[in-house]
């Protein structure tokens, strides 16, 4: 595994900056709630190691082209590093397997969970976009936009995603410290695999895995594009062979139709759901698809897998219909009930009416979900989005599947 | 400024760790995605650090109790700390101000910002929850629950906002590196007030300074309550007088009507809109009134002033309308046009329809709304929110008052 960028002396002047930079980000200059603080009995070493973090961070990055933002102070405001970084004490970063992947310590935020106190999917799904943003960041190819290298920027090519697929083993809890990890490996030709890795920081337990795949778009075009060579030699040293989640043939997801048991219509983006590229964030689909899930599922069960099939992009003004659809495992004709033929799925009878199957589905402790976003288009239907999605039963919880 | 807490023994030997703490968050156990890192020159040093860190987290810490997740592992994972903490590396947090205060060190994210990149105002409120907790969390103090003491604990109290005030002087962008500090006062006989403010780490410019009032309600009565004895002297040698936003006689709101301007109806909370608590979380509040605003002032101004007067809590089956007014500055009956009388409102033509007295306040490079939340009982509506937001143009944009 010697895949470039070995530690050299751009490591060595990290390392001085390193067991420096790990101090509370203090200031020296003034403020008005400076009140003697801290404790004077540690301020000067914290203040002159803060003062050499500094000088390394103003001589590595460069500006950020922003539009909408007072431009004169830009300058001095964030900064994308033009060289590889090996650790950030901000984002709580470095940069690991043999200089490849990134890692990343977050603390679980009060507003990132529900009501059971546990992350959402939401939160983790917006963890994941985060620290492959963050990736780049450090590994000193960022240009401008949503995680795009220089040479993509010279290239007007954008990432999008086509498919993306996070199991949950457990979900973390409020407060809880957790050890993201994530890296890149081709994928097929002209793609990108991009997967993470979800841990206890304190017990190393696995609590999450994801994997997706990324192709390039001309963003002018809106046309798919090959990685063009400047952009391959910048992308493939950070190539690494190591799957969290193991490829196989992936399950065709069905599409569905408005005959969805499942419906959940009128949705629309609103101004915050767009991201910086002004798109529909790829996350905000996830929301939409988990609001047509009924809701004795999500009281009693909780998700444990979700496989997402990006086919087109929503636009600002449509408006979208959530379909949702029970997966039938297989269907048994079974007999006569009352002089009537009923048929049973799994044992489990669909000739009664509501909720019958659902719940008898949902007493087996796991029911899969088929799922669909689409865009009505005049008589015509858009699909957005196909999804599928697993979904466990809740420990000590009592279950009822009303 | 000698409120109790003063650097001792405790802090003494938060010290010890604190130099060793910094350290990027590696573990010692073997995992998937552990490839030779991190590079062998550092690594000694960095996992004997690690260690202290652990040891000295383990002993200070209790359990969290939580519902609905597998209770066995409870213990090892999330735990509050039950003795006053001074430093918190994975927070990036630490105690200032002579014992009382609290600052966070925090980067922004990518999903916190908008198409312009800069911070939401929804994010910026999200950080003031989290700061505001990990003070409390940091103090030793906290129970259970939304911030609450154990004392308040013991005599199921929880805290309930009845004020909040946000002004920002400047959006954080994506990537910069903030500083929010916060602290508490008595606000009154029975109220808590607490204050925000947050720079840029890099300048020391203040983005923006928040203030809020709390008071205490009997979780089971769903009355509000004095403060007790025990739990004021659980939380009164934190309380400091410095305000961030000085306190004038409040600004009285107008209670707005089915006759307002803008009206967004039909907003329903969701699931993901329910917190910790049960409860619609009160930034969520924040965001329906914002939709009730106009979309040329969206594009064009960006907010700079927001008072929340919180009246009544909202249920999880509520459905809520969100109104909107554009303050009218004085109206000044100026003659006569075309015949016809017109009315002008700081010199703009009120007797022009569509959007035109929008239009035309906006060009004055400011602009004011009021702000009601109410909900249909019946017949009646009861009031949730009232709130006035103060807009700026925008630096460096085409501003189309359309």
């Amino acid at each position: 595994m010697s895949l470039g960028f070995r530690p050299t002396l751009t490591l060595i002047s990290t390392m001085t900056t390193f067991s420096l930079s790990y101090v509370p980000c203090f200031r020296t200059g003034s403020s008005s709630t400076d009140n003697g603080d801290p404790p004077s009995v540690w301020s000067f070493k914290i203040y002159s190691a803060f003062t050499s973090t500094k000088i390394t961070r103003t001589t590595m990055y460069a500006a950020l082209p922003l539009a909408g933002v007072n431009g004169t102070t830009l300058v001095e405001r964030t900064m994308i590093p033009t060289q590889k970084q090996f650790v950030d004490p901000f984002r709580q970063g470095l940069i690991i397997m043999d200089g490849v992947g990134y890692r990343q310590t977050v603390v679980v935020r009060s507003y990132e969970v529900g009501t059971d106190k546990t992350a959402t999917l939401i939160s983790i799904m917006n963890l994941l976009q985060e620290t492959a943003l963050n990736h780049v960041w450090m590994s000193g190819l960022l240009g401008d936009g949503f995680g795009a290298t220089r040479g993509m920027t010279r290239n007007n090519l954008i990432w999008v995603v086509t498919r993306m697929q996070v199991e949950v083993d457990q979900y973390p809890i409020w407060g809880e410290i957790l050890e993201i990890d994530t890296w890149v490996s081709a994928s097929g030709k002209n793609g990108m695999r991009r997967d993470w890795e979800i841990r206890s920081h304190d017990t190393g337990i696995v609590f999450a895995r994801a994997t997706s795949t990324w192709v390039m778009m001309n963003e002018k075009t809106r046309r798919l594009s090959k990685i063009p060579d400047e952009v391959r030699e910048e992308i493939s040293p950070w190539f690494i062979h190591n799957q969290t989640i193991k490829e196989e043939s992936p399950e065709k997801i069905n599409k569905l139709d408005d005959n969805a048991k499942y419906i959940n219509s009128g949705l629309q983006p609103k101004r915050s759901d767009l991201d910086m590229n002004h798109h529909v964030n790829n996350v905000k689909y996830v929301g939409w698809m988990l609001e047509a899930v009924p809701d004795e599922c999500l009281e009693n069960y909780q998700l444990s897998n979700i496989v997402l099939e990006y086919r087109k992009e929503c636009g600002s003004s449509d408006v979208v219909q959530s379909l949702c659809e029970p997966e039938e495992l297989g269907i048994i004709q079974d007999g006569v009930q009352g002089g009537t033929d009923v048929n049973y799925i799994n044992g489990c009878s669909i000739g009664i009416g509501g909720g019958g199957l659902l719940n008898c589905l949902m007493n087996e402790g796991t029911i899969r979900f088929t799922h669909g976003l689409q865009v009505k288009e005049g008589s015509k239907c858009q699909e957005i989005v196909r999804g599928k999605t697993t979904w466990k039963k809740r420990n000590n919880r009592y279950t009822f599947c009303g």
